[in-house]
């Protein structure tokens, strides 16, 4: 282990995507390889039986609780943007945040990480950003906020004296100030599994990323994003946990890795 | 005071029951008048941004704070009997007694009285009233669960062993078995308000009810169940908790009147 | 061919019953064997983006466009009773069937059938099934009424003079009255595909099925349902259709084996 | 009567917002004024009861029948900006125009005109107005498309040759360009009912309409947008009709007043 690089990581996955009798996603799969799970918490995808059954799943697979709030947008699985004022995201991320809690052992859930666009949308609106962790921060002072790597919405959290978790996709690239390439560039995602398990190892053991310029700069993770959404997604998250497990990097719920709680 | 009277009563509306632009009864009126509220949670009313402000304004008129749980029925206001399983009955009030916990200060919440067609499946059918007692109890084993006096629901919570505070309608009309007549028997509302504040008076005082054969039953109630929909309810509601107090009657939330806690 | 069979007959299912990313059923496999197709409209499952895939999927394979309305409960895909009044349901089915017509080439639909517990109901409840056929009726007294083979509902739609398709379940038990054996009863659905191809035989050729006690009894049908949920049911569909065929059965759309139109 | 002026004018108003219990507008009441109606279908407001209902109203009143299609979001009211796709707003306005269609008399609407932010994205979006019209023109090519006089989205519907109304709001500046003054912007909403007045009447009668700068620019519409959501709003409608007609001008359904049908 090198730099800023602490050989310890936590793989997070959104779990719980299913919707009354549409199954979505190879949750059981999944589960066997991350630590912390983004649990849906009904206005994206979810609603109250599938929250039972996937709290208990992760619990059984003693994997991190935490809940995955969204827009109102069931139609379009939260992957749209909607100009809700920061009131409303606050009070959106309030109920959520609390309807999922009531599934959980003592109430106590371990983060929260937004979903689709109101993730996106905390990454580039300071405002938003603000209402969700603050939002967070008054439910439970306690909870971890998973937040992108470097974001300006990183730094509103730290500002504000909470517990953050900084999150990196290993299938994104990365430019040389440590930003996400935007999707719209070529070269934004990284399709070769190979090279998935390489960046991962890279980051865990050495804490850096070549950036698309080819320039290798630090950069320190808390947690990777899994997916678990087809067959190839949930070998790719396999053969990323064994690489790092290989490479003796210890896999670690986001609740032991980041300072409070 | 005599008989089972205590000389104490809480009273309790529903509120919160607006939704989005749709603003729905005289909530600022009511809640002068009474000491725990039950807030709508989403599901049949309500939404994150009148759950906020409703619970400020429950806060600023020192008002209980209670969930308001329905069937997931926006369209028909939780009133349509929905035929969910127990299953599904526990979860969705998990859900919104989680929902509705995360916007009161410290996440407590004083009581939960289920909604509309909820309410009435609970009061005839044993397996709703067990799966929305185990899932209150689950949430909170110090909330105090609402139930309709002397119904089977009532004993099933007493079997439970929670904590139950006994509600009664001061405008329906009573059997001589202290159950309620039902609404398709002409007589089973009672629509003159002197007759309802005389009713609650005796209640509260006497620890009795007129039943509609006249015969003078003994019953006991921790709760009168007030409505603030209209004016003239409000002013109704006026009249009772102002002849309760100028009776003795001590107008104090459930919290105070039901043991444990 | 004997009795009241005809030679010909037709064949419907389920088909876009996926909603926003949750695809469901095998509709382009199923919809090759078969000549009707029942489009969800919204309210159980389907949305506006699969509806006019749907019906795309439909025209491409020459099969006659119906509306498949049901209560508004998308959380339990259209399964669970809702206490609709009449005119609620009139009003439901209106919207719906307006709302897939639009979809379809000069707004022109073949057929409506009820979705799940709204079928259910409408076979046991007669106010419901007025309510049903006069919104079809009023919104084109050309549409088919598909509706349960030998039930109250038949007969009233054939008392409004509105056109009739008898649908029956080659999967479901029948008693030697003609009615269905309920779900609750051991051998109300047959599950060998085999003895569900030949009761379709029998049924489609001779006019006749077995009843449970083992009588053979007349039973005319314009429709058979089929099921496209799974891989098993679309090979199922295929052997069904085969032996038909093979049979000199005329697989029809039910506009041609209905009188009107 | 000079200028661009006919003589002749519509008056348009949003009615059908209610929801299920939850009643909004003086429906009643406005639709006495206009010629118009703009009816709610079921996306951010309206249901099917309330679409019935009030296509009864504007039938007793001899309006125009509308459809008012918007975002789907009830939580919003429709008036927050949604990022769907121009296919997903080409089947959304499909799905809703068909619905309320199903309660017009012989299913026949007399023009289409969107509500709220789906309003505002059309007079901006290129592509939104382009999704719009193609919708409206594919359910039947005789629906009258409102537009905003002067925007782009009129020119694009021009293009595509259908019927367009030319729909101007009295209550709201307008640049010496002839577009609207940003809602951001002082005095971009006229408040002074005489004031209101006097504009309808100069657009009316003079085809003229006197633009934020003082200059007095020729402006020509086809309809006039009335508001009917409290009592003063009725009032003001109730003078600009009467000032109107005392001046000449006949109030007249846009149907009459647009080429084509």
């Amino acid at each position: 282990m090198t730099n800023g690089a602490t050989g310890k990581i936590d793989f997070n996955a959104d779990i719980g995507e299913s919707f009354a009798g549409y199954e979505l996603g190879l949750d059981s799969e999944i589960v066997k390889y991350i630590t912390s799970a983004n649990i849906a918490t009904g206005f994206h995808a979810g609603d109250p039986d599938w929250m039972a059954k996937t709290v208990a799943l992760a619990i059984d697979n003693q994997v991190g609780i935490g809940a995955h709030p969204a827009y109102p947008d069931l139609a379009g699985f939260g992957r749209r943007n909607m100009d809700l004022t920061p009131d409303e995201v606050h009070n959106a991320v309030t109920y959520q945040v609390g309807a999922l809690s009531a599934f959980a052992p003592g109430r106590k859930l371990q983060h929260v990480k937004p979903h689709g666009a109101l993730y996106n949308t905390a990454v580039r609106d300071a405002a938003v950003a603000e209402a969700i962790v603050s939002a967070v921060k008054a439910f439970d002072p306690n909870l971890i906020h998973v937040v992108l790597a470097g974001s300006q919405w990183e730094e509103i959290a730290r500002a504000q004296g909470v517990r953050v978790a900084r999150e990196c996709y290993a299938d994104r690239a990365v430019t040389a100030e440590g930003t996400l390439v935007p999707r719209s560039q070529p070269g934004a995602v990284v399709h070769d599994p190979d090279e998935v398990v390489a960046r991962s190892l890279k980051l865990a053991t050495e804490g850096k990323v070549t950036a698309v310029d080819g320039t290798e700069i630090d950069f320190s993770a808390d947690s990777i994003c899994l997916h678990g959404d087809t067959a190839g997604a949930v070998e790719l998250a396999a053969a990323v946990r064994s690489s790092l497990e290989s490479a003796g990097v210890e896999i670690t719920p986001m609740n032991k890795l980041v300072a409070g709680g």
